[in-house]
């Protein structure tokens, strides 16, 4: 029905409330606000209307519509990202485009090893399928409960399983996107091999939802581990839990799924101020790996494969002490001393915090320089640094110096970051975000820190797929 | 130096024998020559001239004097795909730009894991070099003695460690590329995780040089297998075969790194003409499955895990006898087996082959609805099917049927190719092209069968990043 005297924008949006139903938008301040702010409350933004379509059909209607409007759109999946990528800009201009309705599993191919599922699906709740047809679905990530698989995919989540699965991307087998322009892309195909022209799907995962929709995929599956190996490790230095990876690797071979350093200074807080966490060592030590290695064998030989590795590093001093776990609950134990530290760190003051990767080999080198860097930078910044050595991913976090105000501290964010991301860029070639994306809150680092080549390639890709610039407009670019 | 009366064209393939020095290019006809042809002599091209540069910057200086005179280039590694793809038109009006001499390993990094080569090493080069440091580059195909990296990350190459190990995209950390107009993207990073906006590597890998030329790679290294465990085995059925690998991969995990499909029919061919062969079974069977798992454990587990699985697979039926080698030698011929069916086939007479994938699933209804298919568009004609069934990519390639004229069969080659393709694509939603590429030869095929959707975007991705349409014209699209 046309109403050539409304105003065009007030139009599309009474045309997109009836592609979606009743059910399937509101505009009341209180039902959008969920949808309008950033989980830590860093970004609050505005929306004309939050849609929530529950088929491929009615997402593609209210892009369509968007488009010939030039309403911008802002997907959201479960709105957990740590870099404000899923919520909209202060202007009010755009919709957000929320997924959660869309959460059927589609198809289960336990023959395939391969689930296909619709972006509004619980990451959990897909662990979960993948579980009951005695498959592993390996992505997992503290978020799981709530974050949703589109979500995941547009930010190519990371988490604890990429030492051994890969990323999200590494996860993907086919992707079935609505185009800034209404028009449905069907690459939802279930094969490991196809080489018929441009790797298509490879352009949406990790855009952060600036290119296009993702609305469903289908995702790979592997064995279910069927014996487990946790230990913690007391390690001589940052090094020598390199040089113990690669032993391990070379004497167990893809086992090794976790591989996550601590620091003494994150023992001590974890066991000092959260319930339920006691140092598993008697002496205190420098710095802790804890490592998970898994097997699709029943148990046995896993476990004498990581001794014997252990016992070999041992002896050539990389080694210092090392505590397996004998069952499950003592597993349970010591990856907690792990997942608590963001929260341990809370009691050491204010925290500035890195999500930076760097090569492997060069993960010792990097933290000695940064802490020199920050230490110079100011004198009593305590280094917090922890995460997934195993893929040269740390999160190098700063705590206060003791004593000083927290957010006199905290005022120096920017300046600290650009300290660190220094070190990470110029001498390591790192990364300064690598896994929770650029979202908003890195995108001027990443114009500061990428190559104009880069830049001016990343532009012309989304010039040459949202033309309109309509798709979460203002993330990354 | 400036000569304004010189023909622009003229003028540009000097300055470009100036950039490249005298060793650097070729015009001679016989030196040319080997660059023109494809390897089966299915094409034969021209060219203004052969450019082999030894850097990054020369290729870089030779792209962009071809950019401003509008002069096509082609890009060519070893010239051993089997698509088209790296042969220049017969027009004459470009230049092959071949990367041969760009064969350095730039660097090996065990504590990552890596290894960073230039477009030109021969892939066989890289293995060696992997297992001098104690490491595995898995990447293996026929060609791998002349076939260069450069070429095989252009077309995403594929061969028999993709069950394990994934394409060769799977194996890229970072790229260097020169574009279009001559610029260099430097994204030679050696990172896991990386999440820094658009992956711009996956635009390269597999688009056949068509976006830019890779000139360099950093590539990810495992750790090298310490037992190997090999078995032929006689399955009831192709959906068993399927079943089978299920089964191993629930009781032997990732350890299944080859699952290769043969038909009684090849079997038979291969222990009839080719020298060396012999049936390792007393019994003649319908389907075999030719079993590869390793493990980085020391010899042991494996086999006996392996042998576990079987044994129950026989109880059920799905195997019906099974061979193990119990030498390095043994299983060399076991292996050789499997490879010398494409020699095989040809004393069967005429041969059409087909290069393509369905989900793992499907691959048994699938082979039954082509039988189907090709016998009723030509009676008597012969299925020899073969290849990785365990990543669903089967080269269902037909034999004449007895006593038809060679030339008459082969005549039909397009029709057969439709019928096959309809049943792969309709069907099942499957690949026409798993590992080999579009090059070419299934361009015409790629306007057949990709939605129009999908082609508007690789047209758009083309035209963004190759707006003059000089990076190896006429390929895939």
């Amino acid at each position: 029905m046309n109403r050539p005297t409304e105003p065009p924008v007030r139009d599309a949006l009474r045309r997109i409330q009836e592609a979606v139903g009743p059910k399937g938008w509101t505009d009341a301040p209180d039902a959008m606000e969920p949808y309008l702010v950033e989980q830590r409350g860093l970004y609050h933004g505005r929306a004309q209307m939050v849609v929530r379509p529950e088929s491929t059909a009615q997402v593609a209607a209210v892009v369509k519509i968007c488009a010939e409007a030039g309403i911008p759109v802002v997907p959201q999946g479960g709105n957990t990202g740590l870099a404000g990528g899923g919520v909209p800009s202060a202007r009010g201009d755009a919709i957000v485009l929320s997924l959660g309705r869309m959460n059927r599993i589609r198809a289960l191919d336990p023959l395939n090893d391969t689930i296909t599922v619709e972006a509004g699906v619980v990451l959990q709740r897909i662990q979960e399928a993948a579980a009951e047809a005695d498959r592993l679905f390996p992505l997992s990530l503290g978020a799981e409960g709530s974050c949703m698989i589109g979500g995941n995919l547009s930010t190519n989540a990371g988490g604890t399983g990429v030492l051994r699965y890969g990323n999200a991307r590494a996860l993907v087998l086919g992707l079935e996107v609505v185009l800034p322009d209404g028009r449905i892309w069907d690459g939802l195909r279930g094969l490991r091999k196809d080489n018929t022209g441009y790797d298509l799907k490879q352009l949406f995962i990790g855009a952060e939802g600036t290119l296009g929709v993702i609305t469903a995929a289908v995702l790979r599956l592997f064995p279910r581990p069927r014996d487990v190996v946790t230990a913690m490790v007391a390690v001589r230095d940052v090094h020598a839990a390199v040089e113990l990876l690669s032993l391990l690797r070379g004497g167990t071979g893809e086992s090794v799924t976790g591989f996550e350093l601590m620091t003494r200074m994150g023992m001590e807080s974890a066991a000092r101020h959260i319930e339920g966490v006691a140092d598993p060592f008697d002496k205190a030590y420098g710095y802790y790996v804890l490592i998970e290695c898994t097997s699709a064998h029943g148990p046995g030989p896993l476990r004498g494969a990581v001794e014997g590795v252990l016992e070999d590093a041992l002896t050539e001093g990389l080694v210092l002490d090392a505590v397996f776990a004998d069952s499950r609950a003592r597993a349970r134990q010591l990856w907690y001393i792990r997942e608590v530290l963001p929260e341990a760190q809370k009691f050491e003051g204010g925290s500035i915090k890195h999500d930076v990767a760097v090569p492997v080999s060069r993960v010792a080198d990097f933290i000695a320089d940064a802490n020199a860097a920050v230490e110079a930078a100011m004198p009593g910044v305590r280094p917090f640094a922890f995460g997934h050595v195993g893929d040269g991913n740390i999160h190098y976090n700063l705590s206060q110096p003791p004593g000083m105000d927290k957010d006199a501290f905290l005022a120096e964010w920017q300046r600290l970051n650009r300290v660190v991301h220094d070190v990470v860029v110029r001498k390591y070639k790192g990364s300064i975000s690598a896994e929770h994306g650029i979202g908003l809150v890195r995108r001027t680092d990443l114009g500061h820190y990428k190559s104009e080549v880069e830049l001016d390639l990343m532009r012309k890709v989304k010039a040459a797929l949202d033309p309109k610039g309509l798709m979460n407009p203002g993330k990354i670019l």
